[in-house]
């Protein structure tokens, strides 16, 4: 599909929980895009979308989903917003969708293969797929410290025990977000979700400077599909938590409202910085 | 030191938590062998180890507990129950401790690594260290299904993704548990412990049968310092969390009082199996 095409369709959004996807829909229309959001039941908020011409899916009725964008002009998606993990078995699901997760087989249970099957089946009805990143580029983290407080002592090495770890871990395709306090690893990500993380964390924590939330994007992991997050939401709790700070892979993190969460970090007084996620680090 | 020369010097159990220091210590008197308890405090259970020769001595302090084990003709020592890891700025330490800190360095902010260092310490003053598995290993899993239950369909499945998450974590010596259903990672465990994560994983859960608590030893996971443990509370938390069962790794995983423990696992309707470890399998 040639690009003068592509931009006479609409940009689909694939909506599914917090801010994201309403600031996505308001910058593309600033910019003279026409939008349509398909959005997730159980999972998008609804005043965040109610401003913007919208539709509500289900996750496992694949085929209506498809549908709806091509009835709606669109050309190009993007995922953006967590969707979690529905349970397969709680999941209405039709044919199209039971043939994705044939496809996907035991990928079916790893996030980001299985988006990427998503991503090749929607490729295969014609659509582009693009990355929240190419649009919301001013959401990234980028490289070095972002805000006013520096990192304390050791704090770099708690950042690069955690990297080491999340490295390993890569493969697995679980979590990749990570709590580390003076070298010990008080926690690993798996599917509890950074907020549950760094609260369990704040009680596990031992006297000394405060615990170091890092957080890198998955070896292989889609761009397209899901880039981690961090949000007014991680600031407060890590900060509550008694933290020193933050560290995200500069342009594999989603900083949402970067400026304004920037400005909340130094309100309280934890450092935020974007690091090279090394073999991690891909486009 | 010959081995007869051995003999005659009592085995030094160094007591963390839980039942096992007693347990090793009865059944080390009843081969007519002496024992001398060095309990640590806050950790050991005065309970335990009331019955035995034992004395009361705090973790930082090494030269201490060096000079009451020769006091007591110890020979030959066991490590025995957590003692979980304490902030070193709490510690009290003596000088002997901090020599023990300098030599090992950073790894003294990993568990196994660490351990090693003091074995080698021990052994440097002429301690043989002993594997509480040389004298308890009827509390070592077996490989293969150790109670009544059979692991439902599919557990095979969630016990070799989490082997395998495991396995790809192993280098970064952090712990060494994981809950795995129909193949999503619920959980994996850090600096919490194995209850805490059997808790707040059944509270992940989703339809379906119930997660598996997979439970393996560290790649070069010392032996003689420190083996997995399964206890009563286990089993009881699994349980109330909906668990189908555990998988623990056949050679390597203690279950107090094996017996006892797969009988009330059947009265749980929980399986639980004796697993190979593959490449972490290490004696």
């Amino acid at each position: 599909m040639a690009a003068a095409q592509q931009q006479q369709l609409k940009l689909g959004i694939l909506a599914g929980g917090g801010v994201l996807p309403g600031q996505l829909a308001a910058r593309l229309e600033e910019q003279g895009r026409e939008v349509f959001i398909a959005a997730f039941e159980d999972h998008a908020e609804a005043a965040v979308i109610a401003g913007f011409d919208h539709h509500w899916v289900r996750l496992g009725l694949a085929q209506q989903i498809i549908d709806i964008l091509k009835q709606n002009n669109v050309g190009e998606v993007v995922m953006v917003g967590p969707v979690g993990r529905p349970s397969l078995r709680e999941l209405k699901t039709d044919a199209r969708f039971l043939k994705i997760l044939t496809k996907a087989g035991l990928k079916a249970f790893r996030d980001d293969a299985f988006l990427s099957v998503i991503i090749a089946e929607f490729e295969s009805e014609g659509f582009v797929v693009s990355s929240i990143g190419d649009y919301l580029n001013d959401h990234l983290a980028v490289i070095g410290q972002m805000g006013g407080i520096s990192p304390p002592t050791g704090a770099q090495d708690d950042i690069d025990r955690g990297c080491a770890v999340l490295t390993q871990l890569s493969p697995s395709d679980v979590g990749q977000a990570i709590v580390v306090q003076e070298g010990v690893v008080l926690g690993i990500e798996a599917i509890e979700g950074t907020d549950n993380l760094i609260h369990r964390c704040g009680l596990l924590k031992r006297a000394g400077p405060g615990p170091v939330l890092i957080k890198l994007c998955k070896d292989g992991q889609s761009r397209r599909a899901d880039l981690p997050t961090i949000g007014p939401e991680t600031i407060r709790r890590a900060a509550a938590a008694g933290f020193s700070g933050i560290a995200v892979q500069a342009n594999g993190c989603i900083l949402v409202d970067r400026d304004m969460l920037v400005q909340q970090a130094d309100q309280a007084r934890l450092f935020i910085c974007g690091i090279d996620g090394g073999a991690n680090d891909r486009s």
